[in-house]
């Protein structure tokens, strides 16, 4: 008979391999198009246990994109030693990386974030941790942030997926030049906001 | 008995209070909750009448859209004797102005853009005419386009419309501030691209 810490790996192995399932689908199909009935049948299990494991295909698709975006942070980390713009200039590469290497889950996850109002949802919520740190960025842990600060960070978000997006569609610019000019556009957004510049 | 010439008229009149219906509820329910019967109850004229005008809801919102569009562009034309770049701040200014006073109507339009498929085609068909009329400014008539400047043009689109929305949520920043922001960005971006900024 299993020890109880056996049978927890295998509750933890299971939860795993139905992740990685779940990257495969909603990268290859709409959010709509899937249910939970359908996901069982692709996992090889009963609906009824993979309702043990996520109460619903809402919650499914949560841990599915946190467990994405947990891997494409875990990237963006930058190493230890390097100046601030150093820092963001090795985040913004690692995240043109992975959208270089998931191009098809990117633009199905904007698709999908802009038309499901229960997708959207969780991507803002992380959208908003981006943000957070990004503006702890730009003014300093504990300061105070100035209307201008979080309106840059958070418009210069936007810009990165309607740039990203075009740089998809038209694959005609090299990550580095799109990584110049999104640095770029950070620097000119909050030089006119009269935000500090760290250009080291 | 009515000469033709006032019957054409009449037929422009009834157009005109068609859209001017049309521009008020699409700007307070959603898209999704009108239908044609709705609108020509509104109107006050039978379904088959509404159908004469406008063959579907899709040219209904097509066209009142366009008159929207076609004020807020006019009102965006700046006056003769200016340098490029006051002529991007006249223009950036009368934009933020005609969403200080249309905040609702800009956000549903968003929102409905994003969730209804066959809006968001109309509202990008208008979005690739601004993008054209801004990446002819950025390179000049007649000159091609280098991929660097039709990025930072549609990222700064994108840009536009996460600024406005955050502004218009917290209003904590005034126009002036707003503009300086936005043209700051984009002057950072063509920089970064190492395309021409006209500063003066």
């Amino acid at each position: 008979m299993a020890t109880p810490a056996f049978q927890r790996l295998d509750v933890d192995e299971r939860r795993r391999q139905l992740l990685e399932l779940g990257a495969r689908l909603f990268t290859t199909h709409t959010y709509t198009e899937l249910s939970m009935a359908r996901i069982a049948t692709e996992a090889g299990i009963s609906k009824a246990l993979l309702y043990h494991y996520f109460p619903s295909k809402q919650e499914f698709f949560r841990a599915t994109l946190a467990q994405a975006v947990d891997e494409l942070q875990a990237s963006m980390d930058p190493p230890p030693g390097l100046t601030p713009l150093q820092r963001l200039a090795h985040s913004v590469d690692a995240y043109l990386l992975w959208i270089d290497e998931h191009r098809e889950a990117y633009v199905k996850l904007l698709h999908t974030a802009m038309t499901v109002d229960e997708v959207r949802l969780l991507v803002e919520e992380r959208r908003e941790q981006t943000m957070a740190r990004l503006v702890t960025g730009v003014v300093g842990p504990g300061n105070p942030v100035p209307p201008e600060a979080r309106v840059a960070v958070r418009g210069w978000l936007w810009f990165m997926d309607g740039a990203c997006l075009d740089w998809i569609e038209h694959g005609d610019l090299d990550r580095a030049a799109l990584r110049k000019l999104l640095l770029g556009t950070l620097g000119g957004a909050l030089r006119a906001g009269g935000l500090p510049v760290r250009t080291q």
